[in-house]
């Protein structure tokens, strides 16, 4: 294909593209382009959420000539070269990252299914908020080559900024303590003013959002997969009233399940869109930990409410207070000041110290899920055909041995499974 | 009375003397001399526990210096000038303090119930133990001029001293929930090798050198009251199995009744005297904030037990943690920590940095229990007859406005009540 797809994709797409892009929603936007929409639109679609080599690619190429440097079948050698132009060696992916990188992306650009996914969004009146876009959330720019490069919305994009907000997350296996306390703090939050922002799930997240929507707050959803199908099921009342008065946000596409990888870096944009983050109940192993943990990778203020030392589900916040120095929070009134702390001070996602990665190595190591191996192996594993050790040395460019090493421990964490003689992702669960 | 009183005093007191304070008690004693003995004993039974000008006038005399002032009923101008002499001006106490400490202690100066006392004492098997005494613990020395002169123990001295040891503290008024805790920490320290601290009270205290005793571990209590007379009456039993392996300690003379200062001035010794000290439930006002109070002015690691934000018995405990930097602690494990870190670093009471009233300055003012104009006041108030606030602007030195203030607050917090037209301290409660 040529530099003139990206326009006759736009082109093909015709009426969905104006639905979930209208050019009212565009105005303030950079990327107002159709093409640039649906370039942007086209990577989301063929990568996974937090793809760090993407991130790098867009940034030195641009949505544009990232999408263009996919469609035109260009080598990983030389869109490298062109990056490494455009970005600097240090920065710029290596040609064997978008070497990697390509095997993970190329399976994926199907141009039906992607045009039946923004039909789709279209269908469920879902809109693609850009980076640049008005109601686009500031702080995910602090993810910097993990950042979003789209999010796709339904209802209120307003909600994502237009008061201080604070992510109330928790276990899903709350306990009757824990569901009473999250009714309280969300309410409490809302009459402070602040947005409330969860995962959906089922336990205190599902309380959070529903405390916020009956003392008629905002309340902000981020999912796992795409916003036209709501997950878990059980919730698909709770969320459509999200829709009516908040946001639902996702960075997957339409038609997208949920899978665990895709939980843990939406953990990541909860973290990073709000001011603040509060855990509420979490069991030693609970997910919530992993959003807490970019909270503090990202120097974002976190609080978690202790609990019987007998409860395993207030084992990880009592983990969070000894050892990741969160701040005791027993009520609403002391969560907000947690993010009154953020504005008195530096503004979220409004700074840039140069320093890279900085946030990313400041993640505690207890704490983050996945080193940069196991994330490159994980990158490289799909979810049905089995690879073999071989051939994930050649995507990853890993040793046999730290191949071998992060499958071990991705299997540990049930982010990856034995599959004949190879290995696969684990199937969403 | 002539310098020959105190020795005179020591043959009246003959057996009970020698029953209180064996020679074998005192090889290692630099304070073996039955006068020293005499001396400090009496000291203490004249004095409230942590009355600072005396703590300083023993500084400048020696026990016997200032038993002798006390005896030959010098004025208050010679002895500070002689204390000045031995002290220098800036830390030995001014005429007006002396004079004003003078008042309060000579009252009390009376022979037969000294001896009667002493009896007492020995009847029931109590000793007396002397700084530089083996089982001395040296740690209440780090509590300066405010340190006690001396501990009346009943049961095995060395209980004190054999071991690391951990203040287990929290409110009368536990929950199911704290004594369940309680137990576990308790019987998990002692399988530690730490002997418990504790306060000997109903609720926490209790129940933590219940379970020390159960699991056949080392347990010492502190009374506020003299050790011949158990309180609570409803704890006789339990303190009586103490003494027969651990130690019951007070620094207040057989015969003298608990009171609220003395509850208040017993707890500097259990924070002083152990390594670490963890508070175990706690209402906003309980005492256990006192002593943990202490145990952060004196540098000690201090840990609080989290629990519900709905219940009020661990509000105390939380308040540790978010506004005084205690250390989350869920088990025994986590609360030997906060000795080990102890033992790894500088030792309790073995170190002496001359900066003087340093430990008393970093106390945090909101925990803090008096202002030392409320001390002051306090110091001046009995029990019995009612003092107006003239004579207590007398026998302070303060303004007539510092005192009415410092009554108001000591009216507050339950420490002094009006009586007819002034004041007196509050009865024990």
């Amino acid at each position: 294909m040529s530099a003139g797809t990206l326009s006759e994709l736009a082109h093909r797409l015709g009426d969905a593209l104006a639905t979930v892009r209208p050019a009212a929603a565009t105005e303030d936007s950079a990327s107002s382009a159709p093409v640039e929409s649906v370039a942007t639109a086209l990577l989301g679609f063929v990568s996974e959420p937090g793809d760090g080599v993407l991130g790098r690619l867009v940034g030195a190429l641009g949505v544009g000539g990232a999408a263009n440097a996919l469609l035109e079948g260009r080598s990983g050698t030389v869109i490298a070269a062109q990056a490494a132009d455009g970005l600097g060696p240090s920065d710029a992916p290596s040609a064997r990252e978008v070497a990697a990188g390509l095997a993970r992306w190329r399976p994926r650009l199907d141009e039906d299914a992607f045009a039946r996914s923004i039909a789709q969004a279209a269908r469920v009146g879902a809109r693609l908020l850009l980076p640049g876009d008005a109601d686009w959330p500031a702080g995910v720019d602090d993810l910097r080559a993990h950042a979003p490069l789209a999010l796709w919305v339904r209802g209120r994009p307003s909600a994502l900024t237009e008061r201080p907000s604070l992510a109330l997350v928790g276990a899903r296996a709350a306990t009757g303590y824990g569901e009473h306390v999250a009714v309280e703090a969300a309410a409490g939050l809302v009459d402070r003013g602040l947005a409330v922002v969860s995962g959906g799930a089922y336990g205190i997240d599902g309380t959070a959002h529903r405390a916020a929507l009956a003392a008629a707050g905002t309340t902000v959803a981020f999912l796992a997969g795409g916003v036209d199908r709501f997950y878990p099921a059980g919730h698909e009342t709770l969320l459509g009233r999200i829709v009516e008065t908040g946001v639902v946000v996702s960075e997957l596409a339409c038609g997208a399940a949920p899978t665990r990888w895709r939980f843990l870096q939406r953990n990541r944009l909860i973290a990073a869109s709000s001011h603040a983050t509060v855990v509420l109940e979490a069991g030693m192993r609970s997910g919530s930990l992993n959003t807490a943990g970019h909270a503090a990778a990202l120097g974002r203020p976190l609080g978690a409410v202790p609990g019987p030392v007998t409860s395993p589900a207030s084992a990880g916040c009592h983990r969070l207070l000894r050892e990741f120095d969160a701040v005791c929070v027993t009520n609403a009134a002391q969560m907000a000041e947690l993010v009154a702390s953020v504005a008195a001070g530096a503004s979220v996602g409004g700074e840039d110290d140069g320093s890279g990665g900085a946030a990313e190595a400041a993640l505690p190591r207890a704490l983050e899920v996945l080193t940069s191996a196991e994330r490159r192996v994980l990158d490289a594993l799909g979810t049905r055909r089995a690879r073999a050790i071989g051939e994930l040395v050649r995507d990853t460019g890993l040793t046999p041995g730290a191949v071998m090493g992060a499958l071990g421990a991705l299997d540990a964490t049930g982010l990856a499974a034995r599959s004949g003689e190879g290995w696969v992702r684990r199937p969403p669960g």
